[in-house]
């Protein structure tokens, strides 16, 4: 889970020249990374209850967790978007800021009512 | 619920001067006022409902009815806040503008989790 | 918040002879009682916070504070239901049962969702 | 969807030996393990977008797309859960039934929260 090898973050400097990149982008992608790599396994052992019968309650249990867990994923992802992507149109301004809002407050209702 | 009076504008654009005022807010808040009393007597009938002993499943239905309300309520507001307070603040950038963004995340993160 | 009058549990009783009466349903009863009253001030409150123009951020938390009340009684609700409604169609079975289970279900989906 | 070959059917019945077997079971658990299988795809593809620094409100949006799977999942295993182990309990009634209702309140009150 721990083993993000440092190729990666030399690759995620290349990614940077996309123009996502920012100073904390990285610590924060890879935590994002090892969330969403447990929450997998955590849905991947879900199947796994389900096909071994297991009770009921228990799975629904396992499923509130990988729930929670995809939640903490997307308001991480949210916070980023709010300090960077936001952040920047809006110190710009003009029609492009305005989109940037939009499309964050469609995206925190899709989150909110999911 | 149309009750609200003329004056009610003329004293919004007065608290415009504290800060929180902006060309589209008075009807924003009109809109918002409106909401929550609807939402506020929807609360009042589903008491009147368990007084009646009307069946359960009836009063679960208007009890999710009145919990989307307060939603819609709450991503008006959070989709002001981002246009006006958040966007008003990272244009000026530095710590009051990161503050801001802290602040409109931990609202959102209280929304998805309620 | 045990300040419940025995005149109000008489008054109660009475209503046990609409049929969703039950040995444990008084109590229920009132405290949803209070939480509805109590939920139905929260909005009222809200309203008057966007009336003054209260910042944002501090009315979505009210806003959220609100939400979990409606939802802290619509799960009583549904346990009560549960407890009662389906647990006495499915002890007599048939397509009552079946019935009450599906429309619990619904209700259910309903709460999740919203 | 229909799909469900023979040879599951049989192992199935065999697990329905552990006391979690019943008539409409092989049916749901076959539907459930699609989902699921669905569900950890879309995780695993959530995480290829973060690695390919995706855009932040694209990722938001399979993000809720997951959880929404995940949420369809609980729901039909709570409708089971429902329809057969409460319904048998209750059938039985006693201490056992009760039991079983507050587990399913717990499930539910778990998956509206999360």
């Amino acid at each position: 889970m721990s083993a993000a090898p440092p190729a990666d973050a030399a690759e995620n400097t290349g990614h940077a020249a996309h123009g996502h990149g920012s100073p904390g982008y990285v610590d924060v992608k890879d935590a994002l990374l090892k969330r969403l790599r447990r929450a997998e396994g955590q849905v991947r052992g879900i199947a796994r209850m389900v096909e071994d019968d297991v009770y009921c309650i228990d799975i629904l249990t396992q499923v509130s967790a990988a729930t929670k867990a995809l939640e903490t994923v997307a308001l991480a992802l949210l916070d980023d978007h709010l300090s960077h992507c936001v952040a920047e149109a809006t110190a710009e301004g003009g029609p492009v800021a305005e989109e940037k809002i939009r499309e964050a407050s469609a995206a925190i209702a899709r989150l909110v009512r999911s």
